[in-house]
């Protein structure tokens, strides 16, 4: 069956067979469809759907569209650890000193400045004041304002963990600048439809008030190489300052670094300079405990780089995918999705599937391949449990839209010989190599991509 | 200076010097302090303060003690990634089929069962009906009800995710059993102090009704193995059935792992096989969606896996701490604490110091390989940051304190010769070592440590 498919897919590289990104023309609006495609957005967000990126459910489409928080399935997930790594790598692995935190989503004390004031309530508690008929209107009131002030705040963003716990870690550093601390995290935050739920991974630098301003601009290139380093098309990242008008709380300057959605332009990332006036808030008559020492004692300068998350994986995953068109045997016009995550970003860096062959026997090789790929981390997919009736060439369609990078068919061949068939995602190229290679040939093509 | 600290070091090792746990004796409460250690919890508590791995702070301890999630400094932080690092290892790279997911914290759907009833709520809506002066204390009431019902719960358990994404996991996998969803996260618990976050690593596993009585003693081996494969002391983790009247919610069994910490034994991770009635529930008229494909059609049975992340840290961390008692040169008694973290979840392996020489160009070297160890993925200490006046000796106590598995020294003979003393924290031996084999010795000791 391998050999088959392998003779029917090769001419397929003569067809017409053009990349066409489904984004990158339509800024302002999604543009109405001109054929049977019918809306990219929709097109866009149904694959995620049906490619287990995300749960299915329109409100859960709506949420991941909006940038927030949403319900992720398997391929979401794996996908979602892959770019928070990649995050965390480019921070601690820098040569700059950034050092993790994490803090509570909540907290229990009195209102602090900068945590909002979205508050934990547990319904109870108000309905027996709500019971109480000896209570007059007035004190009813009274009791409910107590009962909410006494409830714990949930963060609106995770910046305000590192202002708080500045004191230990610039202790840590010896009073030193300057140096980072690292957050990912969830926060909370009051929108139109109620609350919405955001994903930040959080920078936040302290350095020299002279300093600062040349910071932002180097965390502000950073983090747009950071994002380009994984996109397809690198130009539809893209950072500009922030007007003075625009400008938000204390800070003097900021960078935005945005995303060209099928639907528009949206922020992904948020970089400000702050100034000192939130620690010197946060932790006021400790002043001396907030001085670096260096000869002028200066209270550190704050630039926050705050990226949201979910936001940031619906523009690489829209980034990624391509539309293939190409006439297909019969000259009918196919449509191809290919989803060319980044290697190290690919939820699934393998999927293992069975050709012709006797199944049991074949099925029992995959599973010792699976094992060996797992112990190696390779992400594998075990596509030998799929319904064996799918032909080849449609689950080679279904693991490009998955993004997977590779698929390798154990077939009869592979037990006689060793052999077995590897397609690659990104040129539709099959090659056959023995079993044993390939743990060490994905490993390369892995680490290649990290070199790159 | 390195060769005199090594003179001063070696003759060590034929002093008095006995590894002493300060946990396991203590079961029921904490003994009361026989020596000038005074109160060996605090003892404990303070150590996790004062080497960063939570933040300072008599309510962050408490937190933290209690096994609710509190504010981790950065090492705490690499400790916990590495922790949950290792659990989701152990559940996506496990021969079981298990498939990663990640759900919301909240709902602003309707109340669904399973969510509990904490709230987020945004008092300015409260406060916009309370200043309502024309209602009635009736009508306030009825409104305050109102917008209690509107607002968006918080989950209390991360179990539920699981629950609510089963149906497209389900034809993900072909409605073939069994197979789990695993999700670790944040969660909300009602508590005598207010709300209590909990982080939980949690497992659903779903699988066939005549199979789940084996699985959840399956899962009970393999948890409890886990727990025991990073301890010092594996017997201080245990496990036990949960006693028939202490059932909870649907579960007809249930199983317990639990730590003996100093101040008694707590649960870490509990698992109940749980039926089918909440999927049916949940799913309510789709029963032929949560049929399986084997003959006969059963609906799978569930059990659930879920661990408290926070108390296992504290646990784990409690586990690897050891006294050494030593004389010194002048006959004191003294005592020395290692935190003998398993080499995969020490949050640092390796910390760069500096000895006698030209501090600048020593500075240069240490910089080099501190960059060279970070982009292997080496998590390096940058211990020649800190004040140099600070003797070796007391250096070498500190980082055994955090747990740092080597200590690499640079001094003028690395200048010259390439040489550096490679001390380790657990044998307190020192090798020499070229600068060019470091790099790849700490792989191949912490690979090591990995396929044991």
């Amino acid at each position: 069956m391998s050999t088959h498919l392998v003779r029917n897919v090769r001419p397929r590289r003569a067809l017409k067979c053009q990349p066409v990104s489904i984004l990158p023309h339509a800024r302002g609006h999604c543009t109405p469809p001109t054929n049977q495609d019918s809306n990219p957005c929709r097109t866009l967000l149904q694959l995620f759907v049906d490619r287990h990126f995300i749960s299915p459910g329109e409100n859960n489409v709506e949420l991941f569209k909006r940038g927030t928080t949403c319900c992720y399935g398997p391929l979401g997930l794996n996908f979602r650890r892959n770019v928070l790594h990649q995050w965390w790598s480019s921070m601690t692995g820098s040569r700059a000193q950034i050092f993790g935190i994490n803090t509570p989503t909540s907290s229990a004390e009195a209102a602090v400045d900068g945590w909002g004031h979205l508050r934990i309530t547990e319904p109870d508690d108000l309905n027996k004041i709500l019971k109480q008929k000896e209570l007059s209107k007035e004190q009813l009131i009274h009791s409910v304002h107590i009962s909410l002030q006494n409830s714990a705040l949930l963060r609106t963003n995770v910046f305000q963990g590192a202002l708080e716990h500045f004191v230990p870690s610039f202790e840590m550093v010896n009073r030193k600048l300057p140096f980072g601390l690292a957050e990912t995290g969830r926060c909370f935050q009051p929108s139109k439809d109620g609350t919405a739920e955001i994903t930040q991974a959080s920078l936040v630098w302290f350095c020299s008030p002279r300093t600062s301003s040349q910071w932002l601009d180097h965390w502000a290139r950073q983090r747009l190489k950071w994002w380009r380093k994984f996109a397809l098309a690198p130009s539809d990242f893209s950072s500009s300052d922030v007007l003075q008008e625009e400008l938000e709380g204390p800070a003097s300057r900021g960078v935005k670094i945005f995303y060209n959605f099928p639907w528009g332009q949206e922020p992904l990332e948020v970089l400000w300079s702050r100034g000192d006036c939130e620690l010197l808030h946060i932790h006021k008559g400790m002043r001396s405990k907030l001085q670096s020492r260096d000869g002028r004692k200066s209270v550190p300068h704050v630039v926050s780089v705050t990226a949201n998350v979910d936001r940031g994986l619906l523009a690489l995953l829209s980034n990624s995918l391509l539309l293939h068109k190409r006439e297909n045997a019969k000259q009918q016009l196919q449509q191809r999705k290919v989803l060319k995550l980044h290697p190290l970003l690919a939820p699934v860096k393998v999927a293992l599937g069975i050709g012709r062959g006797a199944t049991m026997e074949l099925r029992q090789v995959c599973e010792g391949l699976l094992q060996e790929l797992k112990e190696a981390k390779i992400s594998v997919w075990p596509g030998y449990l799929e319904t064996t009736s799918t032909p080849m060439e449609q689950l080679n369609a279904k693991y490009d839209e998955m993004g997977v990078l590779f698929t390798a068919v154990i077939s009869e061949n592979t037990l006689e010989s060793g052999l077995l068939q590897v397609r690659s995602r990104d040129t539709a190229i099959k090659e056959t190599m023995h079993i044993s290679d390939i743990k060490n040939f994905l490993c390369r093509y892995i680490s290649a991509a990290e070199n790159m």
